[in-house]
């Protein structure tokens, strides 16, 4: 039973770790970071604590960007509105709120919660809704769980707040994502209230910590002597899919989405193949010009610098740039049916039977 | 100090009349009377009250459609979404509500508000927001008298609800639009509560009881052996435009929004001239072949058929149709630079100087 806090001193490597679980989404580290140290400064740090230490009934409020990360790059958060969000919510639900929570691993939104926690000294629960980053609201375990993301609260930096109540997880979806773009591509949200016995069985559990252990593995496997790429494999039980250079980016933003695709050029061991990648704001599918489909959502897929082992979200991809492209396993809940139904290939067009990356690893290397 | 009471028996007329108001929009007539004449079988009649009577601090909640009218002929609104509406922004304000009123005069938005009346025993005042139906939620005198359109509620059919609160009026329209978009193209909502003193100051008085006058006129002139149209005009201040035959008529769905062209032959006295009428939702401007514009936003342009007088919206301009085109001078308030700003020509990017329907009229009748 350890508590960490999260400082300071530690908030790049919560951002950076948190990048790489991003899968290419979740919005923008420098600017997460920037705003989770600010709030860190003025208030002090914040304590993450073991969800298996929140009391059964305790409410958590996750707090979240949504948006289009392309969006996010210019249009700076405030502050203000992730909190308006967060107080907001939990007014209407009428309960001191306990904790919040991350809705989503990513560069962005791993750390607004940690500003709003610093904000408001509540502490950061050690779990999230993905285990990773997605694009839509509805695709979070929890809606497995039965657990409603709304009543939602939405707010932006010009003082607007909408407040939505829906029959399902779509339609918080549909409303939420047609506000983002009123409000100019991006909007913070109170989202997902759930209990702490909620958190428990249906969240991704220890993701906060996995991000930090990530994070300092990219910073200080030089120190170690250790190339940094490895040192995330190692963690995340991960592959090395591709190793080459950035040749072609085709991004646009569509329905509130940074949507494209980048193509790869093999260097080294991977000299002579080429890559594609296919994004709707997160990385979806990975496919080989010698093998085929190398990964594909839900399970995870990040493309790291060459040289420093840091993550590149899907907004940062840029012609040149030396990557080296890796694939992770997502949390067995994504693996169900019910999961696949939410999250697989299909849901996002792609006629492709999802397969484990372990499975798909297995046949290549054969 | 009269005060009437809105009954199955003159439920028609208030919907007839109120449609000629509409100017082509504000929902078709036929959903609204059903709606209205359902709920005061099932309630009661409504007491139609003189604005002059309401207390200064009295909280009056109008209640209205706002989507696409072409939508709204086949998405039946049950009924219950305008309660939900009117009940949540009531509950929000912790005020009970004295009365509530129409936000426009039209088919549908007039008779909107006397359903919720009868279903909540309130009464509905005589006065609406535009004196005329508007496509757009900050096109209202209120807008002018400072009142917002915020708090404002939203509610579909299928349970789904939001809670708006803006800067401004005109994001109030981008964030109500946008969800009605994905409520299926319309939904109802509690919008621009304001006191008695407020409705005095700055909304359209008198407009529900013209509306009445204006329907039973319509209906009773055939007894009187007088034309229906010219009763109207009477009634209206107003003036025939042209009369004629629809031969083409081209409507899209756009942007949440009926949007089209109708073009007639003329008739009778008009014989060899041609009328194109524009419209969003309601009619904007009128041209002839001869004389140029007739009348163009914010004064009233109604389509009425040629035999039996009655109003014909948007939505129902059909092919080979033989129509009287009538134009009536709108509110003062809106002929002031500010409500020009909101609903004049150029708003519309039409590039019309605004001249009053008055001044067209006695150009070409010299």
């Amino acid at each position: 039973m350890t508590t960490m806090k999260i400082t300071t001193d530690n908030i790049d490597d919560f951002a950076t770790g948190a990048t790489v679980l991003g899968t290419g989404g979740g919005g923008d580290p420098y600017i997460g970071k920037l705003m989770a140290e600010q709030a860190i400064e003025e208030h002090g740090p914040v304590e993450l604590i073991d969800p298996r230490e929140v009391p059964d009934d305790a409410l958590v409020i996750p707090s979240a960007m949504l948006g289009a990360p392309t969006v996010m790059v210019e249009k700076i958060p405030r502050g203000t509105e992730a909190l308006a969000a967060f107080e907001s919510l939990e007014t209407h639900l009428g309960q001191e709120a306990y904790a919040t929570m991350s809705i989503e691993a990513g560069g962005l939104n791993s750390t607004v919660p940690i500003a709003v926690a610093a904000a408001l000294d509540l502490p950061l629960v050690d779990a999230d809704g993905m285990g990773r980053a997605f694009p839509e609201v509805q695709m979070v375990t929890l809606t497995m769980g039965g657990i409603s993301a709304t009543p939602m609260s939405i707010a932006d930096e010009k003082g607007n707040s909408l407040f939505v109540d829906t029959v399902d997880n779509e339609y918080a979806e549909a409303f939420a994502r047609v506000t983002s773009i009123e409000m100019g591509g991006a909007c913070m949200i109170g989202t997902y209230a759930l209990s702490g016995a909620e958190v428990r069985e249906h969240a991704i559990l220890d993701s906060m910590s996995l991000a930090h252990d990530i994070g300092e593995s990219i910073r200080t496997a030089k120190d170690r002597s250790q190339d940094p790429v490895e040192a995330v494999l190692d963690l995340t039980d991960g592959y090395e899919l591709f190793e080459g250079k950035i040749v072609d980016v085709q991004r646009r933003t569509e329905g509130g989405f940074a949507v494209g695709e980048a193509t790869l050029e093999g260097l080294a061991d991977c000299d002579g193949r080429q890559l594609t990648l296919n994004f709707q704001n997160e990385h979806l599918v990975a496919r080989d010009s010698e093998n085929g489909v190398l990964a594909s959502t839900p399970d995870l897929i990040t493309v790291l610098d060459s040289e420093t082992g840091d993550p590149i979200t899907t907004e940062r991809l840029a012609y040149g740039h030396r990557v080296r492209v890796i694939g992770m396993p997502c949390s067995p809940k994504w693996r169900t049916d019910e999961g696949l139904d939410l999250v697989g290939p299909e849901y996002f067009n792609y006629s492709i039977d999802y397969e484990p990356i372990e499975t798909l690893q297995n046949q290549i290397n054969d």
